[in-house]
């Protein structure tokens, strides 16, 4: 498949060197910056365009993975196409790419966290499909399966709410970790202690389900040390975030 | 070394089962329920007591792992006896133990999270430790070390905070995990397509700080997604949790 990325950030790099790799021909990277453009063209071999007029008509796959407040806008100012256009967001519905401008359109959503500076295993990445059409969701699923052994076909809907579910489990645990890391700051004692409770927290719900995995004071209902807790927090909003939680755990407990 | 178990809850079976293993004897488990106390016992080959009376009165280390709540009382019905009387808690204070009862005593603090049914590896599990004196804190040390790489002398103020942090790090990034399966829940979407991106947000954060680690729509301040999120919730606490967690979140990329 020839393939035409829009955008050049964390998803777009890491998706561009798997698609790469399991034998695509990434032809062209657009970034509204030619450095950025450069810096991922360089990687997958394509061709760094900064100019939307300069996009191939010919390519067989558009994928737009740019922020998703942006994408209305490079969606109007794209050329007609041959192939097929698909973005990687878990929030914006499909019709979103209902352009009349291209053969088909789809999404392309792969459920991970993407920094730059770190490596990850695509095989392993659930990616959800949907299609405009079954011709292009066909394409699209078969295009997942050479670099995911996870593809599954959703509706914009459901994408919505596992988006919100994906909030919870990454960007909300990780700031969990991150007060944690501040709480131990300000006392030098080093994060590296934690890390072990984090990778057992995590690796617990990948055999138990998260409700019988629960401990500490919170669900055992323990006033004192709930109340110790929060005196000893400084923060206002982190003891808000304390109380809110700790009385949330104990409402699910029941 | 001879120990005696008062308690036999997670804590208790993780613990005494890892000190067995290394060559400790453990003499007896204590607990209120007979049932329990047989249960633990039958596992460490220990002989069961309900009867406070009845614990033996020349061990060499008492390991107390109850409830914060109960360890006043048990060590108020407690017999003098030699040895080391030490407890589990993240959150009591050392001179909790402090009853003139015993030849010395201290904190044992092993930082994870227990379940029953869940095989854990002690080697890798830090544990804080604290004595009344050089003396017991060196017998205490080295009965950590028997079963752990990561042994560490903290004291009780310092104990409280990291405990605090160990609340955020486990108890409430678990709660996150659950938020999220209930919202998968109530659409159909198996829990499992999470479980690549919970392990990869732990992972993450083996290598990278937690800061840096952040990925989502609170960092990026993404207000539309942001609301389209909070519309799409329904339980008015749950809608709370993402509104002060998503505050937060970029009030610390500042």
């Amino acid at each position: 498949m020839k393939i035409v990325f829009i955008g050049s950030g964390n998803v777009a790099t890491h998706l561009s060197a798997a698609l790469k790799k399991s034998g695509n021909d990434i032809v062209q990277v657009f970034s509204k910056s030619l450095e950025n453009a450069k810096l991922l063209a360089s990687k997958v071999k394509a061709e760094p365009v900064d100019n939307i007029r300069s996009i191939q008509r010919e390519a067989d796959l558009y994928i737009f993975s740019i922020k998703d407040d942006a994408l209305q806008e490079i969606v109007n100012s794209m050329p007609y196409t041959s192939g097929i256009w698909a973005h990687t967001s878990g929030s914006l519905p499909l019709n979103l790419l209902s352009a009349n401008k291209s053969e088909g359109y789809g999404v392309f959503y792969p459920l991970q966290t993407f920094s730059k500076s770190r490596e990850v295993d695509f095989r392993s990445i659930p990616i959800f499909i949907e299609g405009e059409s079954y011709h292009t969701q066909n394409i699209l699923e078969e295009t997942a399966k050479s670099i995911s052994g996870n593809v599954r076909v959703l509706d914009s809907d459901n994408r919505c709410y596992l988006h919100l579910a994906a909030v919870f489990a990454n960007n909300f645990s990780n700031h969990m970790y991150l007060l944690a890391a501040e709480i131990l700051n300000h006392h030098d004692i080093p994060f590296d202690v934690l890390k072990p409770l984090i990778r057992e927290t995590a690796a617990k719900v990948m055999e138990m389900d998260p409700k019988s995995a629960q401990t500490g004071p919170a669900i055992r209902y323990d006033e004192k040390i709930i109340q110790k807790h929060i005196d000893l927090i400084k923060d206002s909003d982190t003891k808000e975030i304390y109380k809110l939680l700790s009385k949330s755990i104990n409402k699910h407990s029941k």
